[in-house]
């Protein structure tokens, strides 16, 4: 089966070397050309590409299917522009971050036209060639099992993880690690939530590392104490020397949080112990956000995400007037003043 | 009626002053000469005092009324002292911040000797001389009976607030400001619980007043976005120059969120509308965490107090090492690299 | 002044009533004609009013003054309407619930026609009549100067607090409890941060009241534990029998948590001590929502915001299938069976 | 090397056969015959057992082992009557889920008897035997280097997972699934935070699939609301029937947020889809409540940890108070009622 795949940065081009290897072929599209000379060079036959988006979708077979792999802010005009060039039959796939509320929109203005659209949620990051892409799909049924070999073949495969006891019989997709999960949108609705959850799950991993951290506190002690400070209660139980990276080496074997984020976790803190890269300024890139929007619309509690992505916020020095809020609350009413950095 | 204060700081002297005012007396214990002196010369023959534990005891009139208004870290060797040289009917009250679980031990610890305990957790800040002090007081009846003219002119009295809809004939202690909450360690408890609640009233008026000072955030957009930041899918919202001192102002008057705390909000940012004199590093002095605490040794949900509590962790640094895990395992499994400061 | 009020329910007739006291007039426009007859009954020649909004339009003196005080989700129809029949000049209120968003794009929408909108958050409750409403206004200031004199006598005065130390001169606006806060949106946008506020600061006198509640739970160990059940460390520490009615009476007096809330807490407990009128399903109109939404979108922390709105979302029963995922993931395991209710 | 076992439940006998299919020895103390008698039938000659305390103590070699794998109420007692008739040089481990606050306090008061004494966090639930128990040790270095081949045989060993990239040579006993973390209460301080984290991490799935669950929301709004509801924005971006079982089994494959607790949950609701067999209260063992207090007393921000410690307590009716004070609250200033159920 062939893909036209526009966006040959590092997601776009592993995804048609994933599909190359299983036999399928692919046309690229790219500005820069020495990407497409690159890849034409390691896969052969197997793939082609053009810097011009007429030509690019004049080499496609009919019905065309276009993966667009670009930055979300980038993805609508292409999608504006593939809808003045594109025919009747033919699918775009946005495979990219977009927000779920973008394809409701672009799936409805393409309808009229005979265009299908699917929007795919992509999880696997930089390993994604090796492991395979998890794929998050929403569109039209019939449209998603047309594209059903590619989609095999880009996710990760029954054989990733051990099977789930209880299962048997033919993998379902979702065992194979793509799923349709809905009409125009479910795809980057899940795969929204699937980062909501990523935030919680990094930022339950993060505070706990942190008290390991801090385990020493009670040997730090002074003594001496203002009244802006608060004495422990008993320093005895704070006089661990904790080795934290050995620690997430330890869990990741026979333990409850055992999990892929460990495993990098551990290995990060493997290269740098003390974290010393690091300024611990994090970002946030939109899904987080709206997963929480989506909690609020729908009714849903959801403290343990939120408190993650405020945490990120924080981290960017976000708080900061709301401190010195709470600072001048305090000279006014007790007289306290703010401890020196 | 006679009352003995052992601390002769802010609190401790205007607390002295408070009963003058109403026709008690006092006799102070200081290491400092000074202040003894300026009371004494402030107050004439209804203050007297010493640099001397023994002299103080000797003043007093028995049973004597000993009120210990001393930081909490120094209350327990004093209160030991005191044990070593007060009679059998005695009373001891510790009016500062101390722990209620110390006050249960003191009161266990005194009893055999005939010498009462109590505990009293004092409100009003750096106002209570002229608004009186909130008393929320734990103890044996009987004692807590014997101080009442004491304690009720410490009080702020009916007035200093209209009187609730429903409540008639003689006002109760509570509605004069001041309450025996329970046995030993009920004052500071309830006191203790006082301060949780402070804590998260506080932050709820500092995050809304962050999101009325950030209310302008559509008009600094740039545009370009890295895909390390999310764009505003709407900055057309977010085009207000809100004046925020004035909005605290405004909502002292009329409002649902009408406080003590607002009045002394706006008053501080009347005299400082940027707060350029604070920086952000918010203490807590333990009644915070000690809230939280018996939440959770209780089994009780308390997401508010606790968040407020963590932001003060969070104004001092101490998520850092938490932040640092954070981008770390951004970098690992998407290659995001950490914004520049 | 002459002030045309299209929504005669408890909010539009005690504004009415106020403007009224005051020297101004008004014409009212409601569908249900009694509430026209008993305002015109008690107001005099100072009320008129029309079942019929041609004819209320006919009787308003130009530029005309509409104040729409009905449901949030009925006024966009009514606007509508009153687009068809104003004239340049004219000006549109929506004192309202609306959400801002909507004031932005019928500010932009009635402005090819000339007539201006004015969107007012109005604060007060049941308690606005006698308290007088605290104003936030959004809009052009040209017509907001147009109207001070209506919005003056709506609003609480100087008087109804003291007036903040250092503040001199002609008392401002705000200090009297309105304020134009911004262009269209503004007035709503103040009022929205406001209620999150409010049940930020809600939910923490209600967390420290069940900590209270509970503080007698260390009476109540049966000293039989199964394996799903933390026992006490130091039951002795909760064996108090707290009286939170009379501790919420005791903290309006001198303490730091005063507040309007407070006082009306107290007097709902002195009537239902035990809360037995209520079944705990708290509802949420919105503001608290687009509070976080708008902290969400400005990258702002609002941890205590959210888990007061969080809070309300699961006192409803939203937090059920979460829940059972946990019991779930326990039972997979650990084995962990649930306890029953 | 021999190992004695007290408490032959699940755990205590799981241990004992991983330890025999190593090559070691073990000897069983418990009150229950038939245990002993059902392992030895098992396990031939390398088990022997008895219901009698000094005859199990009499039939270990010196320096003896012993082992305590029984519930945490019960331990203490236990290690009191071990103290009796062991002697120096002997070893107790508490591999159970005691407080590490215990552990500081027994190595301290059996050091004097030259007894020493070792914590061990255990995790690895139900399904230890087969893949091996990660072990979070505390004690003196000299013992648990002793040790090291009883604790080698029970940790999942390094193959257990892929070898983190970066780490050469002999495997550390991390990479093997043990680690000595301390002094005394070291094991139980690491394994504590362990389910911390795991509490956090439960949470964010379990919030990730409720909103997942709640995606249809949007078909379900009947057009008509009161006042104490909030309307949909947009009631179309909430129209996806999510297959939240087929999510589970997707997300274990390629996704970001693959991890063990991922695996048993697919597990768990593949053979109940609609978890019907789960009430939602959930219960909480201690450690969460315990982290969340080492945070405190240590100063670091927890909001995450703590927001899933609170939402299991709310899902067990403990903010019910709270609740109805914020209803009657909302009653006393907005007249709002609450919705029937």
């Amino acid at each position: 089966m062939q893909l036209g795949m526009i966006g040959l940065g590092r997601m776009g081009a592993n995804i048609v070397r994933r599909i190359v290897k299983h036999g399928h072929t692919a046309v690229g599209y790219e500005r820069k050309p020495h990407h497409i000379e690159e890849l034409g060079a390691e896969l052969g036959e197997s793939f082609r590409g053009s810097t011009d988006l007429n030509e690019f979708v004049s080499m496609l077979d009919t019905p065309r299917v276009v993966w667009v792999m670009i930055p979300a802010g980038a993805t609508g005009a292409v999608i504006d522009q593939l809808a003045e060039v594109l025919e009747p039959g033919d699918i775009i796939i946005d495979g990219g971050n977009s927000r779920y509320h973008e394809d409701i929109k672009r799936a409805a203005a393409l309808k009229p036209k005979g265009i299908h659209y699917i929007d795919i949620g992509t999880s696997g990051g930089v390993f994604g060639l090796t492991r395979g892409y998890c794929l998050m799909i929403g569109g039209e049924a019939e449209q998603v099992a047309y594209l059903d070999p590619l989609l095999k073949s880009i996710a990760p495969g029954v054989e990733a993880a051990p099977r789930t006891p209880g299962r048997t019989g033919e993998p379902t997709p979702a065992e194979q690690g793509y799923l349709h999960c809905g009409p125009a949108g479910a795809g980057h609705f899940v795969k929204m939530v699937h980062n909501g959850i990523e935030y919680g799950a990094m930022a339950a991993y993060a505070e706990g590392m942190n008290i390991l951290h801090k385990a020493n506190y009670g040997s730090q002690q002074s003594g001496e104490f203002s009244a802006e400070e608060t004495p422990l209660e008993h320093p005895e139980y704070y006089r661990y020397d904790i080795d934290v990276p050995e620690v997430t080496e330890l869990w990741r074997r026979g333990s409850v949080v055992a999990s892929w984020l460990l495993d990098l976790t551990a290995e990060a803190l493997h290269a740098d112990p003390n974290l010393d890269s690091f300024g611990g300024r994090v970002s946030d890139s939109g899904e987080g956000r709206w997963t929480v929007d989506a909690a609020i619309d729908t009714g849903v509690p959801a403290p343990v995400l939120s408190a993650a992505l405020f945490a990120r916020f924080s981290s960017r020095g976000e708080a900061l007037y709301a401190d010195k809020v709470l600072s001048a609350m305090r000279k006014a009413f007790g007289g306290h003043h703010e401890l020196p950095k």
